[in-house]
């Protein structure tokens, strides 16, 4: 435990999109939209989970789809086939979305009609939790064959996350994953953090999960 | 198909770090140091894998591992317990090193008397890709559970890997994954990148991979 050096290289992380952040809530209020900031690791399972979503939820709330990626459009292509509008958001290289970039995505999707609009953030779990998008709400998909000590070695993104999704609960037989352990770490976070267990291939979980988005979004809208 | 928009938000990413890189491989090629970048998401299993690896080369080479973290030394504890030598980065929130990271790194550590360094980098699929770090080769781990179509989502980190170790194949039957397609999108990438299935967990493949990474390591030292 003693045997090895700890070396600080720290760099300060400009974050002044803060205030254009602020202004895209107020505007998002006045519109009645929600606005949720969905992030994760790559492979994570956040596309599934939105098709899951999409499903439980669109007969009770008019839905868009903003799906950031680098230069593909796998995903928007997936959840065109939903029924709900999607847009795809190329951040040409960037490894995160800011509040400008979100609210261009948004213009361009035009939100008056909408009641909820879900950003597919980059799949990345450090950047896009340094950027505030504009999001009513911050939500987080961990998959169980991450691990649980991912809320150690990645604080920030437990710490800005209203809600976190464990998903691939289906695979749990098959890996080291302790559901206390993760639970305990990301409470260390974030001790208000809602912790919903899903199975976004199977559907297990995914009712409670649409609850309480649902919930969310009428607390918005009133 | 054609039922959304794509949406360009691109913004330049600055990487002038490239002549110190370049600087920093020079001072290893004549120290006879050999330093491998090792770049995967959150979870794919970099540490365990080093631990694997380190067990198989250990009486071959003098072994060095430089731990990136945001801000814990839950991994470098881990290395630290199989007898090489190990050391901590923090980044202090930063989601990559480049190359005058790398360097500090280094000089704390004193590379004279090592063979290899392994520089295990943050978990990000996307910014560690930017920046060279004056690695002589960079390796990339993709894990089973986070699907066969990432090359198609984060084309970079495929293009610049010389070897993409996919690990966790004791998993295969439990997850749709496809070894063929996932060989054949990274190679539309990176047609010369080498690709070795691994599982760390059990040892399989470690083998192959530790051949190929001790014929780099003579290759640079002769």
């Amino acid at each position: 435990m003693a045997g090895f050096q700890v070396i600080e290289v720290k760099e300060s992380i400009f974050a002044e999109n803060d205030r254009q952040a602020d202004a895209l809530r107020q505007k998002l209020k006045a519109e009645k939209t929600f606005l949720l900031n969905l992030m994760s690791s790559p492979g994570a399972g956040k596309t599934t989970t939105l098709c899951r979503t999409i499903e439980a939820l669109k007969g009770e709330l008019r839905i868009g789809i903003m799906e950031a990626d680098i230069d593909s459009d796998v995903d928007a292509r997936t959840i065109d086939g939903t029924g709900v509008r999607a847009i795809q958001l190329h951040t040409g290289g960037m490894c995160h979305l800011d509040a400008d970039m979100t609210k261009q995505g948004l213009e361009a999707f035009g939100t008056e009609n909408l009641d909820l609009v879900v950003l597919e953030n980059v799949g990345n779990l450090v950047c896009p939790a340094e950027f505030d998008t504009g999001a009513v709400k911050n939500a987080m998909i961990l998959s169980v064959p991450e691990g649980h000590d991912k809320p150690l070695k990645y604080p920030l993104i437990f710490t800005v996350c209203d809600v976190l999704l464990i998903n691939k609960i289906d695979v749990l037989p098959y890996f080291d994953f302790d559901m206390e352990k993760v639970t305990e770490y990301a409470r260390m976070r974030n001790p208000n953090i809602q912790i919903i267990p899903i199975c976004a291939k199977t559907g297990e979980g995914i009712g409670a999960w649409a609850d309480w988005l649902l919930q969310q979004v009428r607390d918005w809208q009133s």
